[in-house]
């Protein structure tokens, strides 16, 4: 059964640039920036995904620059950030929450935008749906002049990179379905919002001076 | 009458090329880069617009690295900033006067060149037009590690978005003239030097925290 | 003599996405990323270069998501870093080795697969082999939040310019051959690596500050 992807693409599409608009402009509001600044950052991070897809895809001009509908979720989301931003220190959780969601939204979206031309490698899929995902969040916090989240601590692409991988598989396996696509994106914000929510993070390289730090405080004792 | 493009848009390309390379040459000179940092970032101020257009447009190669004027321009102006570069107090000012010619410049550039290519919707045609025009300056301030212009307090991209409009909008009611591409680049070096001049900037949101401020001000009388 | 470029190609491409595999997980590793954060910042030092390339080419979807060599190697000089990451002491001068070694693939790789498409001018295969080969490097430092290896003091560019040229006039010359190209990426690395070891620096703006301040001085004799 093949997904009538057009339709569940488009709305993943406008979920994914809705909220990423928001997390943006909530970054924006956060950085005391003007009207403008807080849209061109929602339409970065909201944008920002979907055209990266495109261009390593070659769908131009991308969908992102070209589509009324996700500039103005971009446009709308960015708006409403600005005229109802929360308190400051609601802002840095809300962020991460829009983000999982955003997360999930263009994994799938992504992902299944790059099954659907022709010619592309699986692992291509997959790392295009990745890229999708991140790529919005990595603009936006390079703008912004802060590391991007993607290099934090959290478990952040991973999320993104195992709904690509569901998506492509089941693509492959021609089971792909609107279900299967939906699922594939409540199983990226589920497993992001449990690696926040846990702290869960990965491992880190050993470090050596803390190590050294350790033997100094010992012998110390 | 149909719009010799191909001589208005190499003409707008080429002023537009040279002043961003002496706004990027100007930025590397004041974070005393050394002659080819200076070039490389003169050279991603001018040419970073341009090649991003294309890109979206699908040009590919983009002119920006394979048309030998353009590349000209671009290391003539890094070369004259080097070598000609003002005293530290002058640089600032100087830099935003350029940066508006080159925004005018290339926002016409930017939106002559999708008008001209089939199956570019309006509205990404003004858009393009805008990314040709802030894109370089974005480029700029990333690798130089300064928040972007378009997203500090003055009106920036509005007055790109502005010209590009003009641009297309003439396109699609078939009365786009090199006089009328020459006029919407004066008006957008024209809003965006008076917006400098005045001070104009876009609303803030509302800080909370100073409102709270005032709050305890108030009570403290 | 044309050359087998496919091979020669692909041998240039997985020394340097492997070689800068490993620069961009130290930098990752001396940010203290965790395992995730250094393979991100691997894969984007590695592939970045060669995404660029294929993306001003127009060859998508990029080689560097859709090879699984090119993904294994960059995934394995992550790895690789991580577990083996060397005392932080010796960290910046191995990365400065290991740049300089991609520098000189990349370069190679870059023009070499620009002369092979139809329809790019020599300037363009010159500029597309340059930013193959500096464009990992500035991924991976924009993102790590650090100024881009080739905006600082030392000849970064040059050596990549110099190789891509040696290639492409080989190529116009119709004497480009396997051994041609493997000398022009020989070149590379042995400018770059004398530039390092001798502080071969590019001249610097004059400081009129300093000026100003040495005639204090003088005065003040």
């Amino acid at each position: 059964m093949l997904i009538q992807s057009s339709s569940a693409q488009l709305a993943l599409d406008l979920v994914g640039v809705f909220v990423f608009a928001l997390s943006g402009g909530l970054v924006g509001v956060r950085k005391r920036l003007d009207l403008f600044g807080v849209l061109v950052l929602a339409g970065a991070a909201a944008l920002g995904g979907g055209v990266l897809r495109d261009v390593l895809l070659g769908a131009v001009p991308p969908v992102g620059i070209s589509d009324w509908r996700l500039l103005a979720a971009a446009a709308l989301g960015g708006l409403v950030t600005f005229a109802f931003h929360p308190t400051v220190e609601r802002i840095t959780r809300l962020v991460r929450v829009l983000d999982a969601a955003g997360l999930g939204a263009f994994a799938v979206a992504g992902s299944l935008k790059a099954v659907g031309m022709p010619g592309v490698p699986a692992v291509a899929a997959v790392l295009v749906g990745t890229v999708t995902a991140v790529g919005g969040g990595v603009v936006r916090d390079v703008l912004a002049g802060q590391v991007p989240e993607v290099l934090r601590r959290e478990l952040y692409a991973v999320p993104a990179l195992l709904g690509s991988t569901v998506v492509v598989v089941a693509d492959r396996l021609h089971v792909l379905s609107a279900p299967v696509a939906w699922s594939a994106a409540l199983l990226v914000v589920t497993v992001r919002l449990v690696a926040v929510h846990l702290d869960l993070n990965a491992p880190t390289p050993l470090r050596s001076d803390a190590h050294r730090q350790g033997i100094h405080g010992h012998r110390a004792l």
